[in-house]
Parts: structure tokens; sequence; C-alpha cells
């Protein structure tokens, strides 16, 4: 009997960074790498993705030593997905300048049977139909979340919102949000998306925080203030790990009649607070080090400082 | 004797406004009017200003009618300062038009005999000697805030930093925290601004919020999330009549050993909240029906939609 796991669906590859504060030539990268590694913290996380055969055994060795199961993690005959990126002098601004999708470019998620049973699914960033094509494989799941990005937005609206429809909450920021609605304000975006079908909507603002919404309330939470950002790639990952992982950590149920909204909103709080860690190095750096006391300290620091 | 009154300095003014939403040809404003009008929710208000001959009546009347004293307010021959701009169709810039400084152009504070012995001043953005000249003038003084804009930075950092060397708190937007630093990273930003002297800095946001700073410690909010935009026209004043009426309400001691933070903190959400309340029709015209219970119920709601 395998243990009750969080699986994960993503990318997972090697990124080229540079920020004003220095560059990485290949860092391990991926946004099932850094959700799956944040959600770790609270609860066992199963991945499914792909790799070519340059991927390192020791950044195999470093997924499993946070407990992520790699069973869904194939490996194939290619190169890995790499990316390389530069970011501008305030960092507000990022520029793409490779993008090899390599092994990824065929990726068809291929669950291992020991998933099939899991009830907690997070669908990362992929085509919507490979996302659906996931979900209506674990049909035990119950609570099934994910996110998306501009591409699939543009490329087709109409697949997307199929896909999301079947989701219990939906991450997205807010530039893809006001796309996919239509609609500028956030509230009223956030309305439209909530009438797509999932019940909980979270609009992520970068250093200035995020939002949660559900039929008949919200809540908002700034960004945590650092003194430094080192390294924003891989934080939108992050929050999505901690929100995702801290829910399942509490075992909650987004479907039910009654649900604990101060639980929800500090699933917010660790969103937030697991991206903010992430900016500090380079990567996932950050995660090689961190932790759950960590974490639970700048949960309390998010109270201490927004608290009134 | 006169009643204890907050001492309110800055501009008054006719702004012609267009947004989204529609248009005002001549609708009350200048930054005097907004923090007056808020803070008097909140605390006997008392302003200095000058307007031209052709101030209504009836803007006199309005004032009045929240309490403002006008013994304060000059009228002379001439226009009144009359500002024209336009938003763009997201809200997020704005063009200026017009700017006719009129009488605003030769304003030479005039402090009443009844106004100098206030203890509370806060003044608005003008030329900072003139603000360094008015608060020499109310030597029993003992809480001292006020603001600025990009064009005092520009024009002379060292003439600034000598008024604000002064105060007790600074109001300042992000841009202009970085501007008048040279730090982008706002903690940093915020620290360096505190060494000139203010024990308590406010860095603005907009729709994404404020900041306050001191010494040991800072808080954080989000923007208070509106279902609609209508005007934004003067919401950055409104936060300081609201962070600035509520602590005089409290009789806050900023300069002291043993501030209350949990109390400024909720002046920083009162802020939020009168900008809040500002944005929802044009110009001042929701100050003309708001009343105290509608500001702390939304204080409340403030409250509802970000504790965890």
């Amino acid at each position: 009997m395998q243990a009750v796991s969080l699986v994960v669906i993503g990318s997972v590859a090697y990124d080229a960074i540079e920020t004003p504060h220095g560059k990485r030539e290949r860092t391990l990268g991926g946004s099932c790498t850094y959700i799956a590694l944040t959600a770790s913290y609270f609860a066992k996380t199963s991945i499914v993705g792909v790799v070519g055969e340059d991927f390192a055994e020791e950044d195999k060795a470093f997924l499993s030593s946070r407990g992520v199961d790699l069973e869904g993690l194939e490996q194939v005959p290619g190169k890995t997905f790499f990316w390389s990126g530069v970011y501008s002098a305030d960092m507000n601004d990022r520029t793409t300048l490779q993008t090899d999708l390599n092994v990824f470019a065929d990726f068809q998620p291929k669950l291992p049977a020991s998933y099939a049973e899991m009830p907690y699914l997070f669908l990362g960033n992929i085509q919507p139909a490979l996302q659906l094509g996931v979900q209506k494989q674990m049909t035990k799941a119950r609570f099934v979340g994910g996110d998306t990005m501009n591409l699939w937005i543009n490329l087709g609206k109409e697949s997307l919102i199929e896909t999301i429809s079947h989701w219990d909450f939906l991450l997205i920021n807010d530039s893809e949000a006001r796309m996919l609605s239509g609609e500028t304000n956030l509230r009223k975006a956030a309305e439209k998306i909530l009438s797509y079908g999932p019940n909980t909507v979270v609009i992520k603002r970068g250093e200035y925080g995020a939002m949660l919404f559900r039929e008949d309330t919200f809540f908002m939470v700034p960004g945590y203030l650092l003194e430094s950002v080192f390294d924003p790639t891989g934080a939108g990952d992050c929050f999505a790990g901690g929100f995702t992982g801290y829910l399942v950590e509490r075992g909650f149920d987004l479907r039910g009649k009654n649900v604990n909204m101060r639980d929800l909103h500090r699933a917010v709080i660790y969103g937030s607070v697991m991206g903010s860690f992430c900016c500090e190095d380079f990567g996932v750096e950050r995660l090689r080090t961190l932790t759950r006391q960590e974490i639970d300290q700048r949960f309390d620091d998010f109270r201490r400082f927004t608290a009134f």
C-alpha cells in the first residue's frame, strides 16, 4: 500500500539564469521541480515528468532526499528541457534567451500504477489537453488544482477552460487572469474564472502578493518584503507548492460545504512564504538548506508584519 | 480657546478629470482639500491654502460642513490653481493635459494666530522651503508629517532632506522613495529615508497597498480590492488624511519610547480605507455622502479579508 501522496505533473529542466547578482550556467529547474520540492515540506510528493540522458544523478538524489517519489520521472534518449533567461537591473523584466524543449517536446505523461489511486493532484503548467488526460487517469482524485500560462490562453481559451472546469482550484498570475477572463478589474476577472468551474481561484501578483477568491469571499495578502531579491525564477511555482502542500498536509476538502476559510488563508500565506524563500538564492538553491522551522518562523513573521 | 486641531497645508484647486468612466470639467481638488476632508472624519481640521476669486461659495460650504476651519484659506485676486488630466484605459497611467498654477504660483502660507499653538501639523506637497517655513511658525507642534513629489526630489534633494529631517513621518510613493534614497529595494530605501530624520516612513504603492517602516520594524498591507475603480485622483492624499487623522484622533505620540505598534498599523489601514473610498467616485464626490460608520465597516472588512 502506497503512502498517500500529492502527485505533481510539469516540467523538469535545466536553466541558465542571469540576474544583477550573478549567473548560473546550468541549474536544476522546471515547474514540477519547484512545486514538488516546496510541497515536500508539507506532504509526501510524487512527480510525473520527463528528462533526458543528461539528467544528473545528483539532481535525482536531491529530489529523493526531500522525499520526492521519482517513479513517474521518465528518463529517455535525448536532452533535458533547457531554458535560459536574463533579468533586467530592477528584476521587473525577464528576457528569454533560449528555450530548447528537447525531450519535453513530446512529453506524454505516464502515470505509474501506484499513482492512479492518489487523492491529491497538482497539474503544473503544460498543454491543457495533457493536464486533462492526467486527471482522467486519476479517477480517485478529490483535490485537483493547477496552473497555466499566457501561451495556452493564446493558443486556445476553449481547451484551457474545458480543462480547468474540472479543477477545484486554479493558480494564475494577474496579467493572465485578465487575459483569460477579458476583465481588467481583478475581482471581476476572478468571478468570471470561478464561473468556468473551479471553486477557488488564486491570483498571484509577484512582489505585490496574492489574492484568493471563492464564490462568496476573498482574501488578500501583500508580498513578503525581502531585503534582497537574488533570483525570482520559480517563485510562482514555489507559491504553488507551499499553497498546495499545506492544504494536503491539512487533508483539506475544497469541495465541502464547510470550508475552513482561516485555514485556506493560511495556505496562501504558506505559498507566499515559500515564494519568498525561493527568491533568496539562485534557482532551487535555497531549498537545499531550508528547514520547516524556518518556514514556520517566517509564517509567524508574516503575521507580525501584517496584523492590526 | 481654540479647539485642538490638525493643521493641513497644501494646494486647493479645481480639476478637470477624464477616466474610462466619464469626465468632469471642473471639480473641487487639491492635496490640501483631500487631506483635510478625509482627516475631518477623525479630527478637527484647519487648512492653510490659497484660492482665487473664482473659488465657489458652495465649495467653502462643503469644507465647512465637514468641520474644516477655513480661517487660513486665503482668497486673492486671480484664478484658483487648475489641473486637468486623463487616465489610460486600464487607469495605470495618467497624462497631465494642463497645469495652471494661477494664484498658487506665489503661495506664501500665512498662518492665522489661532493655528500657531496647534500640536498637529501635516505638510502637504508644496515646495520644501515653504513646508519648513510653516513648521518653524508652529513652535508647539509635536506631531509633524508630510508628503512630497518627484518634482521636489529632482529640483534639489538637499533642500527636501533638510525639510523632512524635522518631521516625525513622511508619506511617499514607491517610485519617489526609490528616487529620494537611490535604493531599488524598498526596505533599503526606507532605511535610508529613516536615516534622514523621520522616525516613521510610509511607502504608498497605489493599488498594491502600503508599507510602514520604523527603525526596528515594518508593517505591510495590500490595497483594498474594489469592484470598480472610478477615479483614482486624490487617493494618495486621502490615504494621508486617513492615516494622519486617525493618529490625531488617538492623540498618538510618534516620538515616544513606547509606541503602540498595533495602533500605528491601524492608522495605515484607515489610510487605505480612505484611499479606497476616494476611488469610488470622481474627485471628492464620495466624501459628500461617506459616513464614519461606512469607514469603520470597511476597516472591519479589511480585517476579514486579510486575517489568517
